[in-house]
């Protein structure tokens, strides 16, 4: 496939510099790019890179200001980054072609399913009794949908991910292979003679539209109620959701995560790699929280940063973190005061006594 | 589903105090009870509830007094929480039906295979040879049971197992989708040219009876021998058991917590998320570890808790992070503190000189 | 399956002390061997054994010099660990077999795939258009090769790993069930309202040869370009490796840890589990990692080995990490100081008042 400036500058509306007949056949970035490729400058960081990268056509802020000369044919827009996404979105459409539609064989779909149009069904599928999919919904190969599941409209289900019976899924959901829906929560009475007795996982899991969950996620069914991911969220690989969590719109959870069960994330939060959450606790809506932290209390502030395990304040944590790469010399600070200070003791008391004298 | 008071309080061998005629066709939450929702109070913490709610029956401990008038019927048992427990398992068993039986097409099952009474296979599951199913064994949909394999009585296995070769279940074991039972331990011998040769891990994993294995946790096969998970184990989602290793009796671990090759775990154990314990050690029956912890020595007094990143004793570690914390005010006072002596010394230097004199 | 010592001299080349005619049908651990066993000594540390042990022949390194005499037999090689190592190896392939060929039914193989000789692809398996499976590849029971994909010779996919369209893997790889090769990589933009633009990913993973993948790890594909994982890596269980990563030849990485994006680990490195790392850093050659750590900088010198979260060099936080547990006790010597020089202080000002009277 091969694009002209002019054809790009045109689907971004933007405004072109140089040569309209500059033709490109490959995306990439700035500080990779070849001949025939098509890249974008949005960090100023990498602006250095604009005046001697060989690639064709490069996309670039409307507000850019140059400082040299520049070999390449650029094109003008609001804001690069968006545009270039937009690209890539266009370019990911052509590959990946319109999706397969149709039930492919062998598959298990119940008589008692619902199938709307424009549904795709792979191979090995399964789908079970009043399960209901809404149109355009895609089931790659190998999936399980359960019993009473139901699937929003333009939902993409890859393959090997297992829905149990009665989660639903909203309109514009991905869901990664591997992903785990619907789970039992981790839910047992302790008994007098030291083993458990599991609690029945009667609840559901909830996930509203545009969300996308990560390869091998995990998202367990509440005990009584749902297990709820509002609309917006974006998780990542192998994260763990235990029971009767309910994760707030449009907050991003980065991969291996866990948060504990019945614990309320609020909305646009952004949580790092590894971070661990207690159960039956709430996280304020915008909390950032860096990777590996570990959180043991509510969050009550809005807009707050934490870090570190037991997780606090960010810009706190950094200056114990800092000392504590320099305890060792704190340590023999306090052991050579302890000793001046006996010595200056000693030296009084002499002092002292002498003086008393 | 309607049930009336009196069928419940039958049920449970209850005590009824308000009218026996009221219904109720859901189960919920204390704290967010409706008209016809049943619910029950066992933490003190939510007693002020039972005031207010809107449940239609609430099943308390024989042994609560009340201090206000109650709108709600209510029916006393011994142990309010275990009670309810069993009306969920009850209703959970009415809304999950028998469970199926019989073999779904298409699925795999080698003629050499051993498949008892009242077995569930699921379509698109691949039973190997000799592989051994007792009766009432559920094998949900596209998994695997590899050759050599036995699953004791009334086990369920998810949608999405896959047991390797040669392991072996108990009787009433249930395993989530994901799960992975047998795979090769991780061991290679490094070579003088700095690339490993993999060691061949012809072992398997033995897991006894009542042990529930959460969705995508995985259990490695032994070098040699078994890695063993004794009866009543309870593991969460995510977790990495690897070679060799043995978990005691009833110990409870909860997600993404692993443990490393060859350690030996004790029973009753409980075991936070996302701990880490290395390999080759030893941890005393009893104990209990907390989250995010990281395991590095042998644990030899039994129901010790520990705490923190290397672990050690969990109180001190409380009185370790609370200091870690305020490590800036530490850090300052030591340096108000050698100002002042050195001030004292040379002060102290000063009248020595001119007491001297 | 019974071997003479005879046999097993004969195949290792090693040098025979004792009953050629003594016969084994078992491998075992030196230190739980019994009768019929065959076991090996490398490790010094299990030196003791050797003389008491009921096992049928040991393998020892042709060094060993006996302090005592011995009842089994002997067969003495150049390193005893690595001839065990091939010992395992030979009994493992003749309890797996020669390995299934074939295509088993039902599996979907498009047509427009193209498949080696000696192929294997098991039942359920779902084998895309333009997909390439060298000689000897097998494919395991229900698995996912997506459109694209390409298998290098004689690698194994274990049942139900998912490799996504495009993903190219080299000869002698090894995937374990539940691994997800190629899913999208985290990537969003965010927007004005709070909400993320999902960032199309059009990358792909590129994995050497001679590498083994454990059960449910993840691997991302890039943004654009290709996620890398080179020749010779071994990756445990449970890990995530983000888009855009590269991992160099013969790293080694424990279970659960993750890399996130555009990480570049170096070769020759060993990270232990749990370890998370930032993106867009560096990683030196031979670099070492303790196990939990965090790792959020630039590792610029090769052969460093590192520790704790956020980490640093591995002994200066062994001691930090000695002072930490201590931090109680340090508090308190600080404290006692501070009354101490306020004593002084106050006593120095007396004497200083009475001294100038």
């Amino acid at each position: 496939m091969q694009f002209t400036a002019q054809q790009i500058a045109t689907l971004l509306q933007g405004r072109l510099e140089g040569d309209p007949a500059a033709t490109v056949n490959n995306l990439a970035k700035i500080e990779e790019a070849r001949d025939g490729d098509l890249c974008f400058l949005s960090n100023r960081k990498y602006e250095e890179y604009i005046y001697s990268s060989a690639a064709s056509i490069i996309i670039v802020n409307e507000t850019l200001q140059l400082t040299a000369p520049v070999n390449t044919t650029l094109i003008r827009v609001k804001d690069a980054y968006s545009s270039f996404a937009t690209l890539l979105e266009h370019y990911n459409n052509i590959i990946s072609g319109n999706g397969k539609t149709g039930v492919e064989q062998p598959s298990y779909v119940s008589p008692k399913a619902r199938i709307g149009a424009n549904v795709y069904i792979g191979a090995f599928s399964y789908v079970d009794d009043n399960a209901v999919l809404a149109d355009g919904v895609q089931i790659c190969p190998g999936s399980f949908v359960g019993r009473d599941v139901r699937i929003g409209k333009d939902s993409k289900i890859y393959a090997g991910v297992r829905i149990y019976q009665g989660c639903i899924l909203g309109n514009n959901v991905i869901v990664h292979s591997g992903a785990i829906i619907g789970g039992d929560g981790f839910g047992f009475a302790p008994l007098s003679d030291g083993s458990y007795k599991k609690i029945a996982q009667i609840g559901n899991v909830v996930i509203e539209d545009d969300v996308e969950i990560g390869a091998n996620t995990t998202i367990d069914r509440a005990t009584m109620g749902s297990t709820i991911i509002r609309h917006g969220v974006k998780l990542d690989n192998l994260i763990q959701i235990a029971h009767n969590v309910e994760i707030g719109a449009n907050t991003v959870i980065a991969a291996q995560t866990g948060i504990s069960g019945s614990t309320r994330i609020g909305k646009n939060c952004v949580i790092g790699g590894q971070v661990g959450i207690v159960g039956h606790i709430q996280i304020a809506d915008g909390t950032r929280i860096n990777a590996q932290s570990g959180v043991s209390k509510s969050v009550t502030v809005e807009n707050t940063t934490l870090n570190s395990s037991p997780a606090f304040d960010y810009k706190s944590s950094l200056k114990s973190q800092a000392i504590f790469r320099n305890l060792p010399e704190l340590q023999n600070r306090l052991l050579k005061l302890e000793e001046t200070v006996q010595e200056l003791t000693a030296l009084l008391s002499i002092q002292n006594t002498e003086y008393k004298k």
